[in-house]
């Protein structure tokens, strides 16, 4: 969100932000460990500065629970197996959790098979996508996930939001510090769009097209024509495709099409989580050092920083959202 | 390369293109099989439409040969092994053969184990990545690949070529029309900006920088400054960093950091081909054909249409591609 925001937050103590958002998640119905992990991955998402999918979403998380969107009971079902490939039912669960679970699985079938796949379907938002990726890396594995979302973006060429900006996550150890892409396939969210109207600047690029159909920078046009730009135009558009082929064929899933169109309705979407091991080949780590010396930065690099960042200042939240977790959580 | 291009081009039955190739081949040491794949592999290029990595292609290929570069001979060797997943030396092989052999193992792979890999170092360009995919659709597989490239690219932020433009291919296997994805992470390649030169022609989009550091639409300011365009700006640069690294870390191989600048000299590359097979889940084609339908067209449609005119017509070489190439062949 960047500069001119932090001057309206609240700096929360990471721990008693998790702690605060756990107790709220027993209240509604989670187990024990499940309110904790659940808890700990929207904190983590404030914590690593992606401040649009973590403490902000939390509220409409808890509306989602109460009119019985998202189950806070279920847990993902094993479907079908074939070799190191799984499909899962996420059941309506919290989309966070279901995320973690699949992950973990498609780890552990890595450790057996060098790779691992869980296709998992009927789940909902998973908030951060980036965090299955950390989650991947810090396992030791090379994590590829990514997630089909309602229609919210227009293939190139045409005026309505046929496809979903299906966020793509790749991630790589690194034991000088994990490189994760996490990246939507629009070239900016609603989110930021938002955030650089709000602060009156226009974007860097364009990033989508105004009511007159002619490419622009003002993020308010596009809000109002409801036409962002898919990254790479024609070329974006393809790989929302085809991500969301591979999702529903694979998890056996809903795709695109037949999510609900309401951010509170969004459930039934489908996710593939695909791990590969490579701690039996020699090199890896000096490779990946040498690429990461060769261009001076890398993608996570300023996730590292902000992290520090917020755990040492605490994590920003803004005063509306906190008052209303805590309201929840009386 | 699109309208005015054909009206220069010969049109050359695809069998005695195929022949014809295959017999250049034999006589630079390919043996018999390999030469009818090789042939094959840059026909098929041709054939569907992708003019700049077919036969246009050939000339330097022989060139690459006689120079010692590519080695006829050579095949892929197995280098290590973890369940469904390999590491495989190309031996600075010729690039397309040794590409598809790398697939057809990883079909092979998926069928015992669900998914497969074979991380590929040493090798040479593969021409077109497509080609790969089509093979893995066709076998029925989902089959996802890239290559690393030469430094070709500057990361975003920067006027330096540091990164490759690293093609990715995504292909969904669909009786009715399988779906190919192939995309380099630049958004228009020199031979694209070429073409839009040669047509006096401005881009349909921003393509890069010119000399002065402005985004333009001019391909001759691009070429000049040689500062085209990732994919999605900061997202397609931080794609080509990661896709690099995945690439070199499971093969064992070069970064693009390390791979030669001249194209004539470029070798050692690394590429890494995934297949996943859908067959053991029900409902893939018919997800499949659901959102082809919801889209109304999909990655690899535009293919099929160009192979069956060129099939049907001749496939369209340039004169002086195909006096050389016979000239070789003599």
């Amino acid at each position: 969100m960047g500069r001119g925001m932090l001057a309206v937050f609240m700096k929360i103590p990471f721990a008693e932000l998790e702690q605060t958002l756990a107790g709220v998640l027993r209240k509604l119905g989670f187990a024990e460990e499940r309110a904790k992990l659940c808890a700990r991955l929207f904190a983590e998402t404030t914590r690593d500065g992606v401040y649009t999918h973590g403490v902000n979403r939390f509220p409409r998380f808890v509306r989602m629970i109460r009119a019985g969107t998202i189950d806070p009971r279920a847990e993902p079902e094993l479907v079908a197996a074939n070799g190191c490939l799984e499909r899962w039912d996420g059941r309506c669960g919290a989309g966070n959790v279901n995320a973690h679970a699949s992950m973990a699985r498609a780890v552990a079938l890595a450790r057996d098979h060098g790779m691992g796949a869980v296709a998992l379907a009927n789940t909902t938002h998973w908030m951060r996508g980036g965090s299955f990726g950390w989650q991947a890396a810090e396992a030791g594995c090379i994590g590829i996930c990514w997630t089909n979302t309602l229609p919210n973006l227009p293939p190139w060429g045409s005026q309505e939001a046929l496809l979903g900006n299906n966020p793509l996550v790749m991630a790589v150890p690194r034991p000088q510090g994990h490189v994760v892409l996490d990246m939507a396939l629009s070239q900016f969210s609603y989110g930021a769009l938002a955030a650089y109207r709000k602060r009156g600047e226009m974007l860097p690029v364009d990033g989508g097209f105004d009511a007159e159909g002619r490419l622009t920078r003002d993020p308010a046009a596009i809000e109002a024509s409801q036409r962002p730009l898919p990254v790479g135009y024609w070329k974006g558009s393809g790989l929302a495709v085809v991500l969301d082929m591979i999702a529903a064929m694979l998890s056996g899933g809903l795709a695109t099409h037949q999510i609900p169109k309401d951010p509170e309705r969004e459930i039934g979407i489908s996710q593939f989580f695909l791990t590969i091991d490579p701690a039996g080949f020699g090199g890896a780590a000096e490779i990946a050092d040498g690429i990461v010396a060769s261009i001076g930065r890398y993608p996570g690099q300023r996730t590292l920083e902000l992290r520090a960042e917020n755990l040492a200042l605490g994590v920003p939240v803004e005063p509306a959202v906190w008052a209303e977790v805590l309201d929840t959580a009386r």
